[in-house]
């Protein structure tokens, strides 16, 4: 009996200019556009086998059978995935991670992304960059980030076609890295796709989305110009104007803990004494500090004084998801 | 030779609905209204000595003599006084303080409303209650709100002569307490002046200022009814707002301590379990959970398990500034 196999890698992201907030949920179409750069440290590599002879989906990480809204999510998605291909078979996912899941490391954008191609290629089909985009959008709205190589733009569009990523600077146009400090390792109480759902409630969101243009604006034009300090400046606002956005939903959602108050008021004190280095943080505790690599070290160092941190983790800035021989 | 002299108490006041950026710097006039009360078991006492054979006026703050901004504030403060009272004298200033200063609980507001009316006493003058919160507001905005009893409203108005508080609800109609929670009693590094100048800096002030007429009817409409849950969310959305508009300002200001975020975590946990409390945050990092009086004990109880915590110190509704016998 044939099986259709394909396995292929893909790497998180962190956005520098955030997503928060959906124009259409069912089809991830994002409130405003986002910019990020692939974690190349970090990565899921994920299996898929369409299996005529399953009569479920079925989804395996790390070693563990996973039950449940985990597999209820992939098997929506996998439903996706059928549409597209005229496929009837159901598939088994085996998906595995280098990293801790659900606790503001983008996990679902490398879930979907790797998921996307692996099924695209088991299914002996191909498609463009941009169709793959927007088919990892469906999984994820950020996995459609984690597509292409480098920096990369998502441009939000107004409907499925328009809505999709593209790299526009390569991973070696800035030697960039991403410090994460790790301070909870447990699973976020609300997850982002909830969250998502919530930002309309906030007073502010419609201000930030308003104002998004203007600092996607100077996000890109920082990274092309290399000019760190413009970026330091844009980063720690766009993120604190999406946890702005999040601390005065209904309900408000709080991800920090005390450890992310800790490091979110050193870092620009860090940059004032000269270490050019900014935060930024997902839908989660842990913060992202971006530096560029020659100084990575002394942030490390930096980062690991503080109360709270339990864990420091490196990334450079990656490649685009690709697919591997098994 | 003689010496015009009156010793007056007031107390700090916790703002409900907050006050956060001003319409004119100059003559203090909000940008929008805020509800508060005040804080009984503190209080500032100062005595006021106009005398004419002073060539400057001098402060005394629990015992030290302080010069430079403490003193230009205060100096600045006597000459708004000598102006409205054609007083030509300058003064020696003596106040004492059962509270800590600089730290999230309003010095300034008790400072100048004790010496708003001390100094016009001294001077063998009366002002309406009207008359002399407009006059402490030159001082420190909030400072208005401390003049009168109990639940207070400041009326923002469009100039000097509409820009004053009133007493909405008497200090026994409803025996709510302030538990605040100390996380850290070093000066805070921005102070409220220098702060409200940096609110129109935020993409998110516009917003904060134009949703308050509502926010305010709900406030006062929840304490007017006695309606705890009402009145928790929306104080809670209002703290949290303010703190938005801070940390999207340039530069931004974070107030927070680690501490803060554990109590603002839990106190929101604490009502769900039942006990009706909720927090509220002044520029600076220490908590204060409104509740009523019959839970005080339970939440100092549970606020002083929580890490961080320095001082607990409880407080119910209190009355206005008033005159001491010397």
């Amino acid at each position: 009996m044939e099986k259709y196999q394909a396995t292929a890698i893909a790497h998180p992201n962190i956005a520098l200019i955030k997503y928060w907030g959906n124009r259409d949920h069912e089809m991830r179409i994002p409130e405003n556009g986002s910019i990020s750069f692939n974690l190349g440290s970090l990565y899921t590599k994920t299996t898929v086998i369409f299996n005529p002879s399953l009569e479920i989906d079925s989804l395996e990480i790390n070693g563990i059978q996973t039950l449940n809204s985990g597999l209820k999510r992939i098997s929506n998605f996998l439903k996706i995935v059928r549409e597209w291909t005229s496929t009837p078979y159901y598939a088994q996912v085996i998906s595995e991670n280098n990293f801790p899941m659900g606790a503001g490391i983008a996990s679902s954008a490398a879930a979907f992304a790797s998921l996307s191609l692996a099924s695209i290629k088991a299914l002996g089909l191909f498609l463009t960059e941009k169709d793959l985009s927007r088919l990892a959008r469906r999984g994820s709205g950020s996995a459609c980030r984690s597509i292409p190589q480098g920096f990369v733009e998502w441009l939000p569009g107004r409907d499925d076609q328009e809505s999709f990523s593209y790299s526009f600077a390569s991973v070696n146009h800035w030697d960039l890295v991403d410090v994460i400090a790790i301070v909870a390792k447990n699973h976020k109480s609300v997850g982002s796709t909830a969250g998502h759902a919530l930002a309309n409630s906030s007073p502010l969101q419609r201000v930030r989305v308003a104002d998004a243009p203007r600092r996607l604006g100077i996000g890109k034009n920082a990274i092309l110009q290399r000019d760190f300090n413009e970026l330091a400046e844009i980063v720690e606002l766009d993120s604190n104007l999406m946890h702005s956005v999040m601390m005065t939903s209904n309900p408000s959602l709080f991800y920090w803990e005390p450890a992310t108050i800790s490091i979110m008021k050193a870092v620009p004190e860090w940059r004032q004494q000269g270490i050019p280095a900014c935060y930024t943080l997902d839908a989660g505790p842990n913060v992202h500090i971006i530096c560029q690599s020659e100084y990575a070290n002394d942030v490390v160092n930096l980062v690991n004084q503080i109360t709270g941190v339990l864990q420091v983790m490196v990334s450079p800035v990656g490649g685009g998801a690709y697919l591997v021989e098994e």
